[in-house]
C-alpha cells in the first residue's frame, strides 16, 4: 500500500487525465459493470462536523474503494478548509488495500470534472456567459471546469461575502494560467444577484448547500445549460420545481438524484419520471452523445449528486500519474 | 497520515493492550459517547468476494474511523488469507486522516479480544476445558484469548479438515509460548464431534461462518459460559434457539445482534427480548461486573456481532505502540 499526498496530486494530475478517467467510469456504470453501495453518514466532534463513506466497486479499472469525507466548518478558525477527503483504493480481487489517498483537490476537480463532461455535450458550443451562483471553494472549480469545455469569456458570480468574492477572483484567475488557459486568463468577473447571474447566463452552475429554490423558471433563458452541483442530501434545493420539471434533465445516478439530488424535488411532485432519468444518464451521454437530440431552444439540467465511482477513478488515475513519475 | 504496517503490529502490540483499548471503547459505547453508522456491504470481482465496509465514531478517545474488509475465498489459492482488513483512523475534530493501518493481525486480535473481555466477566473463575467449533484461522485466536483469561488445560476442537488441525494446533502451541502463556503451552489439544466438545465444556466457542444451528440445548452442562462469535450476518447461526431462550444472554450491541448477530433467531421467535439485552450489553458488563449476577448453574451466552468501534479501538492501540517505539 502506498500513500500519495495532496501535493504529489497538485504537481502531477491534470484535470484532462481526470476527465477521461470519469469518462470511462460512467460509460462502466451505464453498462452494469460498477457497482454503487450505500453510503454511511454519521457526526464527528465539534459544531456540525458531519462525516459520511461512499464506496463502490468501479468496473472500468475494475477496482473497490471508498472515500471518507468531512465537513468540519470549526476548521475554518484553525485555518484549514472545512473539507477532508480520504480515499483507499482496494484490489477488486484480492481486497488488499492499493493506495490510500490524499483527496482534498482530487475531490475539487472529481465534482467540477463531471459539470465538465456533462456541460461538454449538453451546452450550446458558443457558450460565452456563465453564470455560477456560489462563490466558496468549490465553485473555483466549478468555473474552471466550464471554462475548459467552452469559450467563456464572461462570468457573473453570486456571493456577497467580501473575503469569498476575493478569493474566488483570485483562485479563478490564477489556476486558468496554470491550466494552461491562457485564452481565458483575461475573462471578465463580475458579481451580481441570482436572477442577473440566471437570465445573462449561457451556462449556468449552482454550487451552494442552500434547502431552498434559489433560480426561478422565469429567469432562465432558452437554450440555458445548467448543472446543479449543490444538492447531495434529503432536503436540499437550487432550482424551482417549475424549471426542473421544463428542462430536459440529466443526472448523474437517477436513483440517488431523486432520493437526495436536485431532482428529488420535481420527483416527489410527481413532475419527474424516475423512468424517464434512467434514459438520461450522464453515461449515457457520453457513450451515445447523439442519444439526447434536442432542439437550441431546449432549457437542459444536469444534477450531480456525487458517487464514489468518481472517486476511485479519479485516485486511480492519481495513482497512475505518481507512479509514472517515480 | 502516517502507514502501520501488519508487521510493526505483530512485533509492537500486545493483545492484553488491545483488551485494555476495547474495554474503554465498550464503556463508551455504554455511556452513549459512541456512534456506530450504518454498514456498507457489496461485492468485488472474483467469486464470492464479500466486501463491507464498517464506521463509527469511537468515544473514548475520541477519533472517527472506519474499516474495510473483503472477504475472497480465491485467495487461498494464491497463497493469501482470505480475509483483509485496512482500517482508516480520522481526526474527530478536523476530519483529516491520521493513519492507515493494515489491519489483518490486528482484526484477529479485536474480534477474540471481546471473547476475552466476555469470558473474564462470565466463565468459572476455575475452568480448565475450552471446547471450540471451527478451527480456521480466527478459532486460533479465539483459543489464545480464552487461554488468556482462564486457566484452560484442555480444548476440544471441532472441524474435520486435517490441514487446518494442523495448523490449528500448531498456531495455538506457538502463539502461547510467543504470547508468554508458558504455563498453558502444555495445554492438551484434541479433536472430536459437536456434541463431546459442547457436553465436556466450561467454555464454548463457535466460530463458524453456519447459517444452521450446530449447538443443541441438551447437550450444554449448567454453569456453561458460551462465546458466540461466528453470526454477523441475516440467517447466520450457530446455536439452537433453545439454549439461546434458556440461558442468560448478553451482547456486545443490542440492536445490531438481533438484526444480524446470533441472537436474531431467538428474537424473531419472540424468546428473547431487546429490552432484556439492553440491561446486558458488554459495556455494562466491564463497567459494572456486579450487574448481572447469576448462579453458578446458569448458562452464558455471549454474541459478539462485530463493531467498528472495535476496529477503531485496536488501530488507535496500535497507532500509540508504533510511536512509542520510533
Amino acid at each position: 500500500m502506498i500513500v500519495i499526498r495532496d501535493e504529489e496530486i497538485r504537481r502531477l494530475v491534470r484535470f484532462e487525465v481526470v476527465l477521461a478517467a470519469l469518462e470511462r467510469a460512467f460509460v462502466a456504470l451505464e453498462e452494469g459493470a460498477s457497482s454503487i453501495f450505500d453510503v454511511a453518514r454519521g457526526r464527528g466532534g465539534g459544531p456540525e462536523h458531519f462525516f459520511a463513506v461512499k464506496s463502490a466497486r468501479e468496473g472500468s479499472i475494475p477496482m473497490l474503494g471508498l472515500k471518507a469525507g468531512s465537513y468540519a466548518p470549526g476548521n475554518h478558525a484553525r485555518g484549514l478548509d472545512a473539507h477532508t477527503s480520504t480515499t483507499l483504493l482496494i484490489d477488486d480481487a484480492t481486497g488488499a488495500p492499493l493506495a490510500v489517498v490524499e483527496a482534498n483537490y482530487l475531490n475539487a476537480l472529481r465534482t467540477s470534472g463531471v459539470n465538465a463532461l456533462a456541460t461538454r455535450r449538453l451546452a450550446r458550443p458558443d457558450a460565452a456567459t456563465l453564470g455560477i451562483i456560489g462563490i466558496g471553494h468549490q465553485a473555483i472549480y466549478e468555473a474552471l471546469a466550464v471554462c475548459h469545455v467552452r469559450p467563456i469569456e464572461r462570468i457573473i458570480a453570486v456571493g456577497s461575502d467580501a473575503g469569498r468574492r476575493a478569493k474566488f477572483v483570485e483562485g479563478v484567475r490564477t489556476r486558468l494560467e496554470r491550466w494552461g488557459h491562457r485564452a481565458n486568463a483575461g475573462v471578465d468577473i463580475e458579481f451580481a444577484d441570482a436572477r442577473t447571474a440566471s437570465s445573462n447566463a449561457d451556462v449556468l452552475v449552482t454550487v451552494t448547500p442552500s434547502r431552498a429554490p434559489i433560480v426561478q423558471a422565469a429567469w432562465v433563458r432558452p437554450g440555458t445549460h445548467i448543472s446543479a452541483m449543490g444538492a447531495d442530501d434529503v432536503g436540499k434545493q437550487e432550482l424551482d420545481v417549475d424549471l426542473v420539471s421544463n428542462a430536459l434533465c440529466f443526472a448523474d445516478h437517477p436513483e440517488q438524484s431523486i432520493r437526495i439530488g436536485e431532482f428529488q424535488h420535481a420527483h416527489k411532485a410527481g413532475r419527474l419520471s424516475l423512468q424517464g432519468l434512467r434514459e438520461r444518464t450522464l453515461g449515457r451521454l457520453i457513450r451515445d452523445p447523439d442519444s439526447c437530440t434536442r432542439s437550441p431552444e431546449t432549457i437542459t439540467v444536469f444534477d450531480s449528486s456525487g458517487l464514489a465511482i468518481q472517486d476511485i477513478a479519479a485516485a486511480h488515475a492519481a495513482m497512475l500519474a505518481v507512479r509514472l513519475q517515480s
